[in-house]
């Protein structure tokens, strides 16, 4: 296999964090309905292939996101895993069942808009901190990590340019009651690398340490792997990805793809920043997730090294 | 058309220099073939997206290249165009040919390393250096402006990574004959950050300047965009891309698209660096021309905008 050659530059981060997303963030936008045991391997597989953090699935309500339903099936599946398996809990239903099954972090979903906190909570960005705040506390009770995301941080579909003191506003609040990390979406994919900066920026003057945040791009644009290159020279140190690119189809007509773990492995391996991750283990496990689903890996390097392979 | 919101870098370019390669470098690997009259209007229309630069044809002998062997048609239809018209030019021949139709810029093929010399020129790297020295040095005695490409500057497909000092020499060679400007091409796509940086310092150190340069990026591994930054932050104010990402398709088994000119474009847009391209006129130039060609852009900008439009 080709690996990228090893440049170091002294200015980035040393170690990166890669909370893998795919199987919860990545299969949860799947039309193909995927069996709880394709599900498990491919935690499994992930797991094997050097993630430390992989998001295993979401305790929202059935209704909402049939592709998850079988959670309660699949947690107890991959839960003994020596990694870190955060799942998201939308509420304190979802809680008391992660809670039940074993779960040690969870993740609470919230907007830095008010579009987006109507259209995907049914309330406001203030109406939805205060349906999470007794989530954080009562699973930082139980001693469980707690991840906050913040979705529409740089744009959002209605509203346009996200003002940057809104998202230090509502990330500020969810450090304070009690999420460890916050992760920073683009949803939409729009951002580019001086508007990451200004908001990490912001968010460091607001008084949130850069350790605290991740960062979490879409490649709507093509902009994730810049936009990450950018946030790393802020000092970030955690970065969402999805192996194969999974989470939006680029082959359908809204294509809203997550940044592809191989994608970003590849540029930190060339950059000598550790991750753990085996690229080779990640690239066939991606291959093998892309043949379940019966169509081909939007990433582009799974795609380079599979030809490469055949 | 939803555009990027304009956060400004005061460490990078105030204005970049697109050098738009689609109807040369992306048409070349068409398996389709595109009428002549089809070409010429993509041309046009880049210029008119506000494209300064567009590399329209290459007066390589048709058995190597039958996709531009309708180049002495093409050149008249388009030569009168407002924008600098670049053609390649593999030798004395080719020159000849370019100069009979009053070109004004050619830019001739080098390669940083023996194997790819061997397999595209059939010369050792200094027997094609030799052989361009005289098309060079005409051309300069005609008048013409001529750039340089240098391929394989970061990885080869045969020797695995190129040593910095290899490409160094090669570079001064063709600068020293009198190429005004020279593209450092990654082709195989495996380049990162980190050695985009040690090439340009490396350069630098060993007297070639970076108002010298362009790079000329291959998204193969999805890397193309955050190497564009890391040249931008190097000072390089030349950037090649081609429109909706031709050349080398991705749907094909061997993926080695270009960088795509509209991702490009929205970074710098973003970053509030002046290009002189509409994006929504460029967009809707490849969006056309992957109708002409039957088969979507491999552009995500492209796709997300045209989904957008529909």
């Amino acid at each position: 296999m080709t690996l990228p050659m090893v440049f170091r530059d002294p200015s980035l981060p040393a170690r990166v964090r890669i909370h893998e997303v795919g199987p919860r963030d990545g299969l949860q936008n799947e039309k193909t309905a995927v069996p709880t045991a394709v599900k498990a391997e491919f935690v499994r597989r992930l797991a094997a292939a050097g993630l430390s953090t992989v998001e295993a699935t979401s305790f929202v309500h059935p209704r909402w996101v049939p592709q998850l339903a079988d959670a309660e099936e699949l947690f107890p599946l991959v839960r003994e895993l020596p990694v870190r398996l955060p799942v998201l809990v939308p509420n304190e239903r979802g809680l008391d069942r992660a809670l039940a099954l074993g779960a040690r972090e969870v993740a609470v979903f919230a907007s830095a808009t008010e579009s987006f906190a109507q259209a995907n909570l049914n309330r406001t960005v203030d109406g939805a901190l205060e349906m999470f705040a007794p989530v954080v506390s009562r699973a930082v009770a139980a001693g469980l990590r707690v991840r906050g995301y913040l979705s529409m941080c740089f744009g959002d579909p209605w509203e346009g340019a996200v003002p940057v003191e809104q998202v230090v506003r509502v990330t500020k609040a969810l450090a304070g009651m009690g999420c460890e990390e916050l992760s920073l979406g683009d949803t939409i994919g729009v951002a580019t690398p001086g508007h990451v900066g200004a908001l990490l920026t912001a968010l460091e003057a607001g008084g949130v340490p850069v350790s605290r945040l991740a960062v979490h791009f879409h490649d709507t644009y093509g902009q994730a792997l810049s936009n990450t290159l950018a946030a790393l020279r802020h000092g970030v140190t955690v970065v969402d990805a999805s192996a194969g690119g999974l989470g939006g189809c680029p082959y359908a007509k809204s294509a809203t793809g997550n940044l592809a773990t191989e994608d970003l492995v590849w540029m930190l391996d060339g950059l000598g920043i550790e991750t753990g991750v085996d690229l080779a283990a990640l690239t066939a496990t991606s291959g093998w997730m892309a043949e379940q689903l019966g169509r081909p890996s939007p990433s582009r390097t799974v795609r380079a090294l599979s030809h490469k392979e055949s």
